[in-house]
């Protein structure tokens, strides 16, 4: 009994103090309602415009003008201060990016099941837009093979683009068009928290799921097959594969396609071993594509048997706006597959271009470069560019090849166009088998075994999150994967809300501070008072019941243990149960009705209640519901001072 | 200053203690992993059931098989302590009951669209069976108002009543068996908590909705319309009364329905202003129906417009095995039907049978309960009964006059068991009208005015969910009310984790204490010291870059306010950040790496990190991910500790 004592004593000593802090608890000022939050929230918004626009404001005629368009166009800004080595560098990235990504872009234009130049549509006219309104000075822009992969088994749906390859590319275009105005839309309204619904452990199963079934796809590209499933889970295109196998098939394919693989793993191998090697993968994909396509043009081996790629319509990107579909029936599909694709693309681009930001030491503001992004793709959709976002892969090869700013975007750019003028014929011999490889070679960088191991150690739930995305889109489809990832993880947060545990408090030697028992074996319980905390920061209808359940079987529990451990038939009887309210934040009106229940039922046992600690919006709706009275006024600022009262009221 | 240097006083004259209780963080024992708490949970559920069963090994052969009954039957237990009394209490209460619910039951089952026996059939077997297994001594079983409309609008949509009522009552009987399942499968289970989806708020909202729409239902009944809109929300039945009202109609059951309609309102009334003339309402409504069958009778008034019940089917509940369609097409809808049906029946009757439980002193266990209401549903399927649960009105009757067991049900069935027998030929002549205005009179009952009322008072986003519930049961459907009520209480869960605010602490005046300083406006704050603490259980991806954010503007926020309070060009910086962890009780990968990000910032502005009384899951974590090391170790036991280590190790 001697903690208690020394409470006590602590506590005449201070005199009139315990009342007085109990007073402050009691008398603090009315907590800001709901709507005054919500209302704060949005002028905080507007008031961020406001700033912005008063720093703008006290310029005057042509600065002012400057000042605007150099916020919307970052590249008035840095464009100013651009020098020659700046230049030199860009340039060098830029050329390595751009033989990297014109293979990469006619390899997932297939994937997306458009005709091979939308790739360099999309790697021309987009990274142009991105260098003059982006902020990240590291992202490089072109299609990505994740939504390449969400767009063809997505809008492939309601068009076949084997039957309708015109009605399926003009349906493209437009889930490209709304993406795009997604993408501005959550930049503008600020709304850019909402993709973080995505937790980072559901993007890795996810990307990692939706790596194999590219793979997977792959194969009818690198073993020359006729037909293939449009399905792309594992299942289908295990039994397809099987199938087509049964048939004839040319070995010669999979003899070119494999061999180059090989070739491009083992130069990514070797760069990553040695820093000084980053242009190698560049360089490697785009000399096996010179290769390769010598090799046939050479040996005309497409008459033996090897898939090529045939006609690549040269010009520039038409204008597509005649091709934008908004009446049609399927418009409401459409958007949703624009959204879908605007959240994975945005995810993605967004955390490069933080990481790499934040590596480089300056901030990136995420709505801002929502906007941009956005803008990017509208303008793509008026000219035959399918949704482009910057990648990891490609934003690291930029990096490590010394890119100093967004120009480099530019460089690439004009490389694509060059090419796109000039050089499409030469594409004619290109095997599709080799376009297959290039994307193989690129997989095993979505695929992040280091970061799945890191992320079991830390968090078994995450965890979960992230094989419960892997295998979503692995046996059932992209789009699945990516809802089974975001309900893993909003289950785990409302079940942490709706069983929450509760804790038992004891001192610990030598202080006033009450800690859970089982973090700090050192804590010791005292006599006759039962301290328990709620780990949850809610009391609400969805746990209210359950909490005060719990409550009344830890007191059984306690008043069972004390007679077991006491030989002596003496029941140690809890006289007084402090709630320790420091975690709440918050309780509506079943909570406050389950805490009338349990005063109830415990003043019906003889014991009391009393609550320590109570939040701000807690302690004001507590005496709203006038449960400060029933309770007999028993609210104190600390446990310490809960627990003294034992002896003055009982 | 003079904060800081008490501090670092107190910490000088304790000596190695803050160290020691940075140990004492520091070395907690590992917590337990998410597999081992459900693994815990399971096993916590089966040592319930194994205690029940060790309780009864204890006993021999014949005791042992009492026991065992007694614990499914609850009427052996309390049917052997039975006196005359108690009999004639009962008595008293389940004739009292019959009178009121012998009308209802033939009016919920015309709004359930059934013929009018069935009504009959639900008040007849369904309570007989409650009374041997359930659990609560109070609660008077029979069809219900809200369910009976839910049933109605849900089966409708598969098939219509009007041109195939066989087929409709095979789908509902189907649909109870199905509810009846679900309910034993829950109470077995144990996953009673699963109801406690439902918030108060949103069950009073939509029961006041359905209650509105119940009521303009019963216009038809009321007006003795022909053609009725078999549509649920008050838009469609307005425009269908306005309909009707052009065409002739005849005022005879208007005026009959009103009169007895005022009358037996009056009833109410006066029932509710003395509490001795209960037996009123109950009367009122029985005394209705037989005036109103005699005058009809006398008078011949069917010839002259008005619409009668005509042919009740006489006899005791056929069985309906053979109704039950499980191999119907829409055996699926049904079972989502049965689920819904099941979910509302039992909330009403669960937390009415709780309620009087508690105001009579002993405990009900709620997953006794669904499991006894489940079986009474299965059986009921089986005898030609639909969804049978205990309704707030009928049991308050039952409670005002004087039951004291179950055995009130029994007299009830057994009454309605002779009326079914002998007096079904008496109801020839009963007008529609009747039926609807006792109807109606029950209405006022659901609609809790003062409820709503001190929900909006208490908690207005309560307010929002009850609200919502209520207008989204008027103006759309019956289970788009309930979808919008467990929509919105949701997303107020999960909206309070992902903006979750921020507060900083001060010092409580000659304290050690660190509180927010809006709610303690005496609390000072320490200079170069910011102490912030986030107002969420969880630091997780869905909030962990936001309050990263928040923090890095709370920071430039103070320094500036210093800059503008003291008129001098001295910058108050802050060195030290603490976060008060006291809150989180966990936190996964996204919220460990927005903490490093955190740290990156700060470090590289030349702040120092510490973190304050971490939970047992957050510092387990911490160390595992080894941000523990990356801050230095600055983790403490107290707030206090953390400020005063600003002096020793900067």
């Amino acid at each position: 009994m001697e903690d208690v004592e020394v409470v006590v004593d602590d506590i005449e000593k201070k005199g009139e103090e315990p009342n007085e802090r109990s007073e402050w608890v009691l008398n603090a000022p009315e907590p800001p309602s709901p709507w005054h939050v919500f209302v704060g929230s949005v002028s905080n918004t507007i008031s961020q415009y406001q700033e912005k626009a008063y720093g703008l404001r006290s310029q005057s005629g042509p600065k002012l003008v400057l000042s605007f368009l150099q916020a919307i166009f970052p590249v008035l800004d840095w464009g100013r201060n651009y020098t020659a080595i700046s230049f030199r560098n860009d340039l060098l990235a830029g050329l390595t990016v751009a033989s990297l990504c014109i293979p990469q872009g006619i390899g997932y234009a297939t994937l997306a099941r458009l005709d091979p130049e939308y790739g360099l549509y999309t790697s021309a006219l987009p990274p142009l837009i991105y260098a003059m309104m982006g902020s990240s000075r590291e992202v490089a822009i072109g299609p990505v093979a994740v939504v390449s992969l969400l767009l063809s088994s997505m809008v492939q749906k309601l068009t076949d683009p084997s039957t309708d390859p015109l009605g399926y590319t003009k349906l493209v275009l437009t889930a490209t068009l709304f993406a795009g105005i997604f993408q501005a839309a959550f930049g503008l309204l600020r709304l850019g928290f909402l993709l973080e619904f995505l937790s980072h452990a559901a993007i890795v199963g996810f990307t990692a799921g939706a790596a194999i079934v590219i793979g997977l796809q792959q194969l009818k590209g690198l073993f020359g097959f006729q037909r293939f499933t449009n399905e792309t889970d594992v299942v289908s295109v295990t039994i397809s594969v099987r199938q087509s196998l049964d048939h004839p098939w040319n070995y010669s394919n999979l003899v070119l396609g494999c061999s180059f693989l090989i070739f491009m793993l083992a130069c990514r191998f070797l760069s990553k071993r040695n820093r000084k090697l980053f242009w190698l993968p560049a360089i490697s994909s785009l000399a096996s594509v010179i290769l390769s396509t010598l090799a046939v043009f050479v040996t005309r081996a497409d008459k033996h048997g090897v898939q090529i790629v045939k006609h690549v319509k040269a010009g520039l990107n038409p204008s597509s706006v005649h091709q934008l579909q908004l009446n049609s029936p399927y418009i409401a599909e459409v958007a949703k597959i624009g959204l879908v694709a605007a959240v994975i693309s945005l995810t993605e681009s967004v955390s490069v271009g933080r990481s790499f930001a934040s590596l480089r030491g300056y901030h990136l503001d995420g709505n801002k470069e929502m906007v941009s992004i956005g803008f990017m793709n509208i303008i793509g959709s008026f000219t035959s560019s399918y949704v482009a976002t910057g990648s990891f892969s490609r934003t690291a090869v930029n990096v490590a090849a010394g890119c100093e700013t967004a120009g480099s975007n530019i460089v690439m750019a004009i490389t694509v166009v060059i090419s796109l003028l000039c050089f499409t014929k030469l594409l004619y011999f290109t095997p599709m088998a080799i376009l297959a490889s290039i994307i193989l070679s690129a997989l095993p960088g979505l695929i992040d075994f280091n970061e799945a191991y890191r992320i079991w150690k830390l968090d078994k739930l995450d965890f979960l999150a992230c094989a419960g995305a892997f295998f979503g889109a692995l046996f059932s489809s992209v789009e699945t994967g990516l809802l089974v990832a975001v309900a893993i993880s909003f289950t785990n947060i409302i079940m942490m809300s709706i069983r929450p545990g509760t804790e038992a408090l004891g001192r610990l030697p030598e202080t006033d501070l009450f800690c859970d028992a089982h973090q700090y074996p050192m804590a010791v319980k005292t006599a006759g008072v039962l301290i328990i905390r709620i780990k949850s920061a809610l009391l609400c209808f969805a746990n209210a019941n359950f909490v005060r359940q719990r409550i009344m079987k830890w007191i059984a529990h306690e008043e069972e243990e004390a007679n077991e451990n006491e030989g002596v038939i003496t029941k140690r009887i809890i006289q007084l149960v402090i709630i320790d309210a420091s975690n709440l934040m918050n309780i509506d009106t079943s909570g406050i009705s389950s805490l009338e229940e349990l005063h109830k039922s415990l003043v019906s046992h003889g014991k009391q209640l009393a609550i320590a600690n109570p939040r701000w919006e807690v302690i004001h709706k507590l005496k709203s519901a006038n449960f400060v009275k029933t309770i007999g006024g028993r609210v104190f600022l600390t446990v310490a001072e809960a627990v003294g009262c034992k002896q003055d009221r009982v």
